[in-house]
């Protein structure tokens, strides 16, 4: 397939460094014929495998995978007004099959509520139905307007894994909200991927909800990145869609609700906060390939080298280090610059004075290089990954930290929001918070999760014990 | 979630019963307010799961899995001319997004040919980069006016897996055609589904192709379902789409394609043939439970028995052998019952004599039973879910040829039909084919792979080597 020669440009740059990075790594090919809408090469698309079911698997601890129609009716997207009223703009319809036109236009999902809670006033009868946990990871749709970046704000979301939950009351569903936010954090941890769980503002939650809880990193522009939301539902939902359960004393009692979702932004995530000037930077999970092995080699004792690395490839693989040998007829130059492109977390390199050594040399994406021994090669990567990994996140943590800045006044906000985060005090009402965010001309991401302190309003002056955080935003 | 509390119909009315199969085991929910569109519950998920994830496997050996949009733009659509004749009139199409009339129409992909070829073209620049093989599982759709059925003729196909190759000469396409052919009989074997490979007439081939290899199997009606294709496609899209490579000489020259397909109908297949009156009759590779172990306690001893079940449990599990104890308390008959319904290949009984005896009983879901000893209990139930697995294909097999008849007569092949396939000489002419279909009122399926004879063609008299496969058809 065919390789680019361009090169990159700085990261500084970010918003043209991102999309060059995406073309030259082969993650998506930007040049489909739709706006807005992406081709994932093979390599982003192995990425994409490798997050997903790291994904699926701390999902399948306690919820089912399931498959609902992409196709809703215009009358069942339109029974929750609240909910529509969020989406009506985004919608894509489908109004022809063939030459004929359709009696009931349908929409491509924009989500599934309207399309999996019809089924779940079918599949739920009791108590003993619920808690009921499912969820899917499919291809949803939204008619952007914007201006559209790969992975990031698309109009075909590929890969967005949503689930939804019933259950007998409000608390549970809020214990729900809870558990969620549990297997995220856990799952962008695997992504070394930072973040804040900030609680929505008022205005701004998802369409029907009672509250939002949203997973927001920070971009290395400082805008902030939406990766995650957990939302509770109440019994908004189950009131339209007549969801009820029959309690222990026979009684019909509406379901509360929660839904939850993730998209491809978590890898945008991933490729934004790691990568650098010389291309993708992968944590260890994430990629796959783990390590590559280069052989450095000298006429006359190629067959040995080739034969160690071999040797050191199998002892890899075969303790389930990803591993892949590139022996090709290149100058190790020219690898190490492919393979930097790719983000692979290790480089080996093997020549005849490592192996009178009985040792390797190990290069880390980041340039730091030490040689180690052959025996307990695999352990000994081994832990090297794992300290890689935790090292990525560390400093992405650190960095994401030291940007997100308490601000006292509404200038210092404005000045500082331009390269990161702002903490302010916010006495909770609507029009201040409003207020705030044209003063500050960037977004109220809302007041992060479990964190309160003492200031004043901004605005008003009012004593306050909540604290916001506001950014420009993707 | 909701259990029916119907009786399935007999299997002897097949239609009834299988639509009734699907809802009853939970496999598709068939009440989704659009026609031609189902729901996965999730145990059906489960099933689609293993059998995609045996396919993907196989795939993964030298494809390169991929995403290409679902959205194609009217005018990528339209471009080849044989190519859209065959979906014009099937064609699903976007005109809105949200209240806006867009400019230029998007279909849904029926297939993905004219989402894939034009990224061809751009990924494709030398003979260094072929063979180029890539494939996605993805969702399609096809507006249906005829009579729909969950996972045999669909509005949205949920999982198809489709693949497409780019070769340098038309010889090196066809050869893989040919391992594709092989990939896809593996994979319908591991399923027990047994298959005849038709070449498809000049009039039923894929549009645009230059030929069609198609997997057909029969159902338990006598009818036959298509389970897989197989398209050489030549330079027809190349030509359309200007996908060319240099060659080594430094010429350009037009790629030569083949494309395969592979729908949800390979799980109707399964379900079709192998189930009985009883409910699904799984094969061990297709089911997320292979094992269902259940006590048969009487009081005094209940705990040691459920304690013997444990510790079998364990055994098989940790031998790979997905195992379930079903020790809820209920009647065993009502186990019996649900675990049938289900599918489960082996139901092993634990009780106090069996325990005397160091044993466990065996019921194969075909009613078969023995007793086995705990001695080796793993090794023994492996190498009798390989029998079972080898014995469900070859019965079903043997049932599908005995139902293939060689008819001298168009009339003698006419009453055939109603129960089996017929088999018949055919001289080669589009007419006799057409006059052939129109008498005995049913499909040519072609000519089966390398199979030759010596006959004479019903319809015109001459004499013929080519053998024709009749039915009638999903």
């Amino acid at each position: 397939m065919e390789q680019e020669s361009k090169s990159l440009p700085t990261k500084d740059n970010f918003s043209e460094w991102y999309n060059e990075l995406l073309m030259m790594a082969q993650i998506m090919d930007v040049r489909y014929p739709i706006k807005g809408v992406y081709v994932w090469y093979p390599f982003g698309f192995q990425i994409r495998k490798k997050v997903y079911n790291m994904l699926r698997d701390l999902m399948d601890v306690d919820h089912q995978e399931t498959y609902f129609p992409m196709l809703i009716p215009k009358p069942e997207l339109l029974k929750e007004s609240e909910h529509i009223k969020g989406f009506e703009d985004e919608v894509y319809w489908v109004t022809h099959g063939g030459l004929t036109e359709l009696e009931i236009p349908l929409a491509l999902r924009p989500t599934s509520e309207t399309a999996i809670y019809p089924m779940f006033k079918l599949w739920i009868r009791s108590h003993a139905d619920l808690p009921l946990k499912v969820y899917q990871i499919v291809n949803t749709f939204r008619y952007e307007t914007k201006h559209t970046r790969p992975l990031i704000r698309l109009r075909e979301i590929t890969s967005f894994k949503e689930a939804h939950t019933a259950h007998t009351t409000w608390e549970d569903a809020e214990k729900q909200v809870f558990e969620a936010m549990g297997v995220y954090s856990e799952f962008f941890t695997k992504l070394a991927v930072p973040f804040i769980v900030n609680k929505r503002p008022e205005w701004d939650k998802f369409p029907g909800a009672d509250y939002t809880m949203a997973f927001d990193t920070m971009m290395p522009d400082g805008k902030s990145l939406q990766i995650g939301t957990v939302h509770h539902l109440g019994t908004r939902f189950a009131k339209t869609y007549e969801i009820t359960y029959e309690d222990a004393s026979g009684e019909q009692k509406l379901i509360n609700q929660t839904c939850y979702g993730i998209s491809e932004r978590c890898i945008a995530a991933v490729i934004g906060i790691h990568g650098d000037n010389k291309g993708l930077v992968l944590p260890p999970n994430t990629t796959p390939t783990q390590i590559v092995i280069i052989p450095i080699v000298f006429k006359k004792e190629e067959e040995t080298v080739k034969e160690v690395c071999r040797k050191a490839g199998s002892l890899l693989n075969d303790s389930g280090i990803k591993t892949v040998i590139d022996d090709a007829d290149e100058r190790p130059g020219a690898k190490y610059y492919k393979w930097e492109m790719k983000g692979v977390p290790f480089r080996i390199e093997i020549g005849p004075r490592d192996i009178k050594n009985n040792s390797v040399m190990l290069v880390r994406r980041d340039g730091k290089k030490e040689s180690i021994s052959m025996d307990g090669l695999s352990e000994t990567v081994r832990n090297k990954l794992m300290d890689y990994q935790s090292e990525l996140l560390e400093t992405a943590r650190v960095s994401m930290l030291s940007r997100i800045k308490e601000c006292a006044t509404i200038d210092e906000a404005k000045e500082h929001v331009e390269s990161g985060w702002v903490k302010l005090y916010w006495c909770g009402e609507e029009s201040c918070g409003h207020a705030l965010e044209d003063a500050i001309n960037c977004k109220l991401l809302g007041t992060p999760h479990g964190m309160t302190g003492a200031g004043t309003c901004p605005v008003c002056g009012k004593p306050t014990d909540k604290i916001i955080i506001m950014a420009r935003s993707y």
